[in-house]
This record gives structure tokens, C-alpha cells and sequence, in this order.
């Protein structure tokens, strides 16, 4: 029996040596954990790509509901979504914990198993980080680099009036799990429940459908070959990752391009679980296909005319890609239903501080 | 009046844009805040140095003695003080807010000021972060980027047997302004005050002393020009800041290079500050330059016959460089008076967790 132990049993330093042990060596990596900063080299040619994540208990998640192996897998997850969205090839992560005194070591051990997975499946080493205390609950800081030729990089701001509008995966799923643990997407974790009450709507059948869904919030994918493969296509004008929901993210890539769009709802990509849980109540359906967040899917736009060779691009990744709109030249994203008549929601992206 | 604007009347966004809108061009800086990940251009031929710290309120800090303008800038000193210790030129910063709903938008506005106005001095850019709500206390996390040419960068594992050990500055200030506070710095903030009555016998003349000892803990000073120096020079073996005390930091030196050394108590740089709250109390005095944390000063190792070159060298950086001890080839670290007598401490060097 471990359960009992404590990180208090190991100590600062004994705890960075037990993570350290099970990271091993990596390229690029001149000096890894255990200096005071990691030194890494470059491939020559490439720019430096960098993002930062926080995650806290509570804000972002629950001890209750999320295990701390997915846990562990999902910290990164969020910052490699960040480099996929770039169309950057991921190399070395940080990573910082501040941990409650009373946390059991196995909730971290369990946390770095599921972290050093995920790095090890996209070829990222951890080089670094930061442990302490916490009297409030466990804080994950990650911050992840990444590189690429500068020609190759996609931003938020090339889309082009005429182009597609494209997403990867399915929507909704991650923010349809949230609501079926009572939580709603608009509103943090750490937020009373308020969404039960619908979340007793979803009668799915078994819980193959559910366990999928809560998979995608609580395990998500970072779509990094695929943004990879995208970059190194040239086909696309413009990129981002949906982590507040399309609606709100491909607001973004319009604010930056200095475009607009039009979004067709009944174009969007959905699980079978989500039409089965979702599909008969058709207010919390497009909500949660919209703008229910935390899809880690990509949204990018691409000219028409590269639509097929689009699709065979990313059968290598086994993703999915579904054009789910038009870009406009007027400023303003428009929802539309496949028959043209315009879809009016009030629909709410995640925001923090609101 | 604008003391009661709070974050949430601007948001997540309204409140990136309003940092963002203080953060100028800068060398290097491809893609800056504002898009899925920063995009940089490291110089050719160097290597990428990184490294991340975590600040926690009533962990690291307490609202009630750290004003924000000076936390801004040591959230940023404590990372800088990394790369200087690795010899190394900083370049850009991640910041990561977590912040209390009640927090007053002036807080984060002076907060900013002090961590740009200590990025500008140091050439540093802010280049992107994280932010988002804390339902227990303002929660800073820090990443920074610098880069060197291979083989000039300072690690702790170079220290060699007779190798003179150097400290910058002065040490135990930073410990005896936090004891000014009544707090130890073998104890976490956070902790209920300890140290009251031994601050209490701290009788200063007036408050000059005082509000240095006070601002070398609330301000420190990370010493980027003088470890780039040394870096340069070529005449250092090894070396490290000192966070933990400098008992702890050379013991880290003296791990990773597989040697011990011995320090000589009575040589250690004090301030007049000091030596004036401490002189009259033998044990604070010890404990609080041995092993007092938070200097944020560098320790480094140099062959005996580089003494003179040494001083030059860091004459132009403005800081003095003293001789505190001898690297020895056999493991462990002894403290000795100037007599050569050994000098026997209840020593503990601060840990977190323990």
C-alpha cells in the first residue's frame, strides 16, 4: 500500500529527483532538469515557437472528476494544442506545480505518468519547472516551445475573403462531458453546478456515449500532426485551436485578419454521442456545438481550390477535416442554418474574469 | 478615483489587450502576444536557455507587505536571476496570472508596470502568458528565454578542487528583512510569524536600514550584467544564484562537480544594515548569511591565479565579487571562523514541502 505517502516524505528536491529519474535523455536537449535553466539547441533555420498554460483546481478542473494520470495528459495537452495551432513541430515542455500539503505523492506520481506519456507520444522531453507549496489547491503551469521554418508558421491573421472555413475532430463533445458532470462551459468548474437539471436530459444508452464524450474533456487530443501536416501543405491561410468554442475562436482569426465569416450550423461536425445526448434539445445542441469549449480541435481557412487536396493532406494524421463556412469580407461572424435562414442564439463563449 | 475597478469589468480579453498595449517591439519578437503561441528568433550559433519560477500569494508573498509594482518586478528578477547564473543573455518572458475576483484592477495595472519596467531594463520582451481567475489567491508564474553561445554557458557541474568560491554582493539581507517581518525564511510566508521576537531585537537606527534589508527581499536586484561578464571572460569554473542560501546553493555546485568545499564564515559579504540589526545576535547572524534565502546573488567557482582578472572583470557591472571559501576534492561542505575553527550551525536552507 502507497496511498498514504506524501510528498512532505520526499521534500522539494527529493520530489524534482523522482521526476527527473523518469525523463530521459532527448535531442536537442544539451542540458535537461537540475541546472538553474534547461539549455537546448535549435535546428538551425527554425524559429522559436512558445506558449504557457495555467491549469487550477477548481478553475479548470476537479480532483473529484478528473484523475490525475488524464490530468497529467491534459496540462500538456492544452500547450501542444497551442503549437499544433501554429503548425509547429513540439520539442521541450517546463512544467511547475504548486501542491497542496496534503496531496498524495501517488496523485502525483500518477499526474507525471500521464504528462511523460502524452510528451513521450509527440516526441516532447521535459527540460524544467518549478515545485512548491500550495494552501489553495494543486496550480499546473506549462509552458511548451516548439519550432518551425519561419515560411511554414500559420498564424490567426492570413484569412482571405472567399476562403473555407475548416475544422478538424468533432464539436462539442468535451463541453457536452462538462455538462453532463452538472457544469456548464460558459461558466468555470470551480462555479456552483447549475447545468443538471439538463444534463438529466441526456439519456444515452449505456455508457459507451458518455465515457466517450467525458474522454474528450477529460483526455483531449492535440491535433499536432495534423497542424503539422497543414503547415508543410502551404494550402492553408490561417490557424487556430478551438479551446472556446468556434464561434469564438474563429472570431479571432476574423478580428485578425481583418475578415468576417459565415458559419453553417448545420455543417458541423458531431459525435454520434453528442447527437444521441444532444440532439433532443436543440438549444444546449448548438450552444455546445458553437461555443461549448475545450474541443482542442483546429479551426483554419484555406482558398477554395485546395479543398481536395486538403482532405487527402490530413488522411495521413486519421483526422477528419470538415469545411463548416466561408470567409466574408465584411467584418462579423454570421451563423447560418443549411438552408440559409440566419441561426440567432445567444451564445456565450467561455471568458474568464466575467 | 480608480481604486474600485475590478478585472471582471474588463474580461479575459479587455484585460490581455490592456497588457499587451504596454509591451513595445522588440528584437528578435516575430509574433507577440496574441496569437496561439509566440513566434522568436534566436541569434545563429546560440543556444536557448529557459527557465520558469511560480509565485504564490501567502506562499511566496503576502499582499499585505509586497506592493505590486515591486512584485512585478521580482516576479521577473527571480527568473532573470536563472540566466544570469547561467552566464547567459535573457530575451523574452512568459507571464501567467492567476488572479482573485476581488483583486483590484489597479493592483494588476502596477503589477505590469514593475515587471515591464524590470523587462526594459534588462532588454527582456513579454511575449505572451496565460491568464484566468484564482479562487484562492493571486498565483504569478513566470517563463523566461535567454540564449548563449555554447561555450560560454555556466553550469553548476564545472567546479574543480582549489578553485576559489566567489559570491556577489551581500549575502542575508533578504533573510533578515523577511525576519523583519516575522517570518523565517526556513518557513514558507505562509506560515503563521515565528520570528517576532528575535525581529524585535532587531533595533535599527531609524528606518534607512530597515528599508534596505526590506528591499533587497522585496526587490532584489538579479545580477544578469555580472554573470553575463563572467560568461565571457572565461575565467569561472561553475556557478549558481543563491535562492536557498549559500550553504545550499555551493552544496549544489558541489554535487554536481563531485567535490566539497569549505567556507570561511568570517569572509562573507554583510551589509552595514546587517551587520547592524544582527551583529548583536551570533546565531540570527550565521544562520541568516549562511543560509538565508533569496539574495538572488551568484556563487561561482574560479582557479586561484584568475583572482585579480575576476575583480576587473565584474568592476564594470557596478557589483563587488568577494572570495568566501576553497573548492576541496573530497565531498561536503564545511563552514570555518577565520581562524580556522570549525564553525558548527544548526544550518536548514529552505525546502519546500519539509
Amino acid at each position: 500500500m502507497t496511498n498514504d505517502r506524501k510528498i512532505s516524505d520526499l521534500g522539494e528536491f527529493g520530489l524534482i529527483d523522482r521526476i527527473a529519474a523518469k525523463v530521459g535523455s532527448a535531442a536537442g536537449v544539451i542540458t535537461g532538469i537540475g541546472d538553474d535553466a534547461a539549455v537546448t539547441a535549435m535546428t538551425q533555420g527554425m524559429q522559436l515557437l512558445t506558449s504557457t498554460d495555467m491549469l487550477l483546481e477548481d478553475v479548470h478542473f476537479r480532483r473529484s472528476w478528473h484523475d490525475p494520470y488524464r490530468l497529467g495528459r491534459k496540462s500538456l495537452a492544452v500547450s501542444l494544442s497551442d503549437i499544433a495551432a501554429m503548425g509547429a513541430i513540439p520539442r521541450w515542455a517546463l512544467l511547475s506545480l504548486a501542491i497542496p500539503a496534503d496531496l498524495p505523492l501517488d496523485f502525483i506520481d500518477d499526474f507525471t505518468r500521464g504528462f511523460l506519456a502524452l510528451a513521450a507520444e509527440q516526441g516532447v522531453a521535459l527540460i524544467g519547472g518549478d515545485t512548491c507549496t500550495s494552501r489553495a489547491g494543486l496550480v499546473v503551469s506549462v509552458t511548451i516551445m516548439g519550432e518551425q521554418l519561419p515560411g511554414r508558421i500559420l498564424r490567426r491573421s492570413g484569412a482571405q475573403p472567399a476562403d473555407d472555413i475548416w475544422v478538424t475532430g468533432r464539436l462539442g463533445d468535451a463541453a457536452l462531458g462538462l455538462k453532463m458532470l452538472g457544469f456548464d462551459s460558459a461558466q468555470p468548474p470551480g462555479s456552483a453546478p447549475t447545468g443538471s437539471a439538463m444534463a438529466a436530459g441526456c439519456s444515452l444508452n449505456g455508457t459507451e456515449g458518455k465515457d466517450y464524450l467525458l474522454s474528450r474533456l477529460l483526455d483531449p487530443t492535440p491535433r499536432v500532426s495534423t497542424g503539422l501536416a497543414l503547415a508543410e501543405s502551404g494550402l492553408v491561410s490561417s490557424m487556430i485551436d478551438i479551446s472556446d468554442g468556434l464561434l469564438a475562436d474563429f472570431g479571432h482569426i476574423a478580428e485578425q485578419s481583418g475578415v468576417g465569416g459565415c458559419i453553417c450550423i448545420d455543417n458541423l461536425p458531431l459525435s454520434a454521442a453528442f447527437r444521441l445526448c444532444a440532439g433532443k434539445l436543440p438549444e444546449l445542441h448548438d450552444q455546445m456545438a458553437l461555443a461549448g469549449g475545450e474541443d482542442y480541435e483546429l479551426c483554419f481557412t484555406a482558398p477554395p481550390e485546395n479543398r481536395e487536396k486538403i482532405v487527402e493532406c490530413v488522411k495521413k494524421s486519421g483526422v477528419e477535416v470538415t469545411p463548416v463556412g466561408i470567409v466574408a469580407s465584411l467584418p462579423g461572424v454570421a451563423v447560418v442554418r443549411a438552408d440559409g435562414t440566419p441561426c440567432t442564439l445567444q451564445i456565450k463563449g467561455f471568458n474568464h474574469f466575467k
